[in-house]
């Protein structure tokens, strides 16, 4: 790691806490009663019910007709002004990864506390990154990043706002990226059909799709740019099933709606839940609310004895959060623990 | 794409012509017999056989545990010293790109002709890139890339000259990029079990498996640096049926073997029939053979006319690259027009 020849920054920021990763507690609660209840995550528990995919999506080198495809199907999801708009790649983290390297060092202020990786990717990148609680703390910096709604209060601003925010940035040189991960199944109104060379949007599918196993996730930006960053991600980025799979779910709008209000009510009952358990929630989104409670660490604990998983955050030991359950069984166990 | 904060580089190298897409192929030839058969591309056509992959592996994201059966597979199957050397990644292809943006700007040397894409990720990346035809003409270059055993011809180096071109680059501070992308069903011996801080190997998972549309690949690196690469791919880089389909088929090392006499078999048998179309075997692996033709445009065409695409190259138009032929019917029609 003394190589000169390697640019890695010298201090770099410690490993981050994420849900969907239930190794430590299996062992710390090894008598849980099984299966395991994984509400650590903001993944939808009903996920797009996956079509058969072909022999051939696995063998054969992903052609260019089938990502110009799914990026025509993204670019009417998303409401993006054209297909030449859209990256896809293997997951939106990688393009949270990849977008600051293709920047040099600037000062970029994220919008916080929010998804840590952003800060980190920045950081990692050789960026100097300050983290700050309102739009107006932005000040100069020449690049912001928001994530809208936001993970894990679910805090969303007026297009209105965000929209100034974009073209303030544009204006002086500099850029935007907003995180649009978890808009899908909200009422809330996108950047993307708004792109111009100063403003990046990023759009998750597994959450929304219920496959975060797929990996796949989108960039929207202005065309030239938007080259360029599926140039750093080179071809043959999405493997094949998610080509298919990807392009089939985000062309069937239908299903996006009924999602959206299956979901919502799911929310609202998580909410009365939560209530009755004696915590007041805080925000979130359809896919995950994020409440406090008096004694926080003691409701995680109770939860993990009853096997079942839900998201802490280090900093703020009385909010817990919680993503849906996926079915009866998982929403009486968790009204078990709730009561 | 004036906007001062990107830091794309001024001039950008073309396109790159890779096999794989046959796209303009199907409209030069409209009248071709159907289905195409493909062999510009050296992927293995008698694929692994994939296992069912179960529902929860397209919906969850990759648990820690999974990403660590999958890396000491690895491991074991290429001879890294450890699954601490090992970075997963969703195809080689991103690998590629990713590594020129973790060094500095610096003067690397390509042992070429080979894969394009290696020189044009480290130009994108700001680098200094020349290509250099042997060995002695990487002088003192702080980065050196080798394809071993190269595409197209084939070409390989005894393992002492490149442990010692290792060695030395090692010595300077430098880093040596060893693509072993076709290493797997050759009898060439590996750089994976030397990995130290100058050196990083790249090996391909699709080529060998026949399973390119699945996104995998790998760097072996020494445990630091190895951290430092997965962390700008970030959690969750390889999707979940990769992981599954991964993990079996690296552990499978009876089928590896099985598999390399197979392939070795039909490199030879398409070597006769190139010899006996009128060509010349420049070289290749047993995934692919290189030749070279009196007439290299005009037999191309007539492959094309046949429904056969294999891949050409701009500036060596004598030479083609022929893949395997999949099955009987596959030889068959390949025959016909190499007589």
């Amino acid at each position: 790691m003394d190589h000169s020849v390697w640019r890695f920054s010298a201090r770099e920021p410690a490993g981050i806490a994420h849900g969907g990763d239930l190794g430590g507690l299996r062992k710390a609660c090894p008598d849980a009663p099984k299966p395991w209840l994984d509400l650590s995550t903001g993944i939808n528990p009903i996920p797009y019910p996956v079509p058969p995919v072909e022999a051939s999506a696995w063998m054969r080198l992903p052609e260019a007709a089938e990502v110009h495809a799914l990026r025509a199907a993204a670019a009417t999801a998303y409401g993006a002004p054209s297909d030449a708009h859209v990256v896809p790649a293997p997951g939106t983290q990688i393009l949270i990864e990849t977008l600051p390297r293709l920047l040099a060092p600037t000062r970029v202020a994220v919008l916080g506390p929010t998804y840590a990786e952003h800060a980190a990717a920045w950081t990692r990148a050789g960026h100097a990154v300050t983290e700050v609680p309102s739009l107006d703390a932005i000040g100069d910096a020449p690049v912001a990043v928001i994530v809208d709604p936001n993970n894990p209060d679910g805090r969303t601003f007026p297009l209105a706002e965000r929209r100034a925010l974009a073209a303030t940035l544009e204006a002086r040189g500099g850029l935007l990226v907003a995180d649009e991960a978890f808009a899908d199944l909200e009422p809330v109104a996108s950047l993307c059909p708004q792109v111009g060379p100063g403003l990046v949007v990023l759009r998750s599918f597994g959450k929304t799709y219920g496959l975060a196993g797929l990996r796949l996730g989108f960039a929207v930006a202005e065309p030239g740019i938007a080259a360029r960053i599926a140039e750093a991600l080179g071809p043959w980025a999405v493997s094949g099933p998610a080509l298919a799979i990807g392009t089939a779910a985000l062309s069937d709008g239908d299903w996006r709606a009924k999602a959206a209000e299956a979901r919502a009510a799911d929310a609202t009952r998580l909410d009365r839940m939560i209530v009755r358990g004696g915590g007041q929630v805080v925000g979130g989104t359809c896919l995950f609310r994020t409440a406090e409670f008096p004694d926080g660490p003691g409701l995680y604990r109770r939860l993990a004895e009853a096997g079942i998983a839900v998201r802490r955050f280090a900093e703020r030991p009385e909010r817990l959060r919680f993503g849906l359950p996926p079915d009866r069984t998982g929403w009486c166990r968790l009204s078990r623990v709730l009561k």
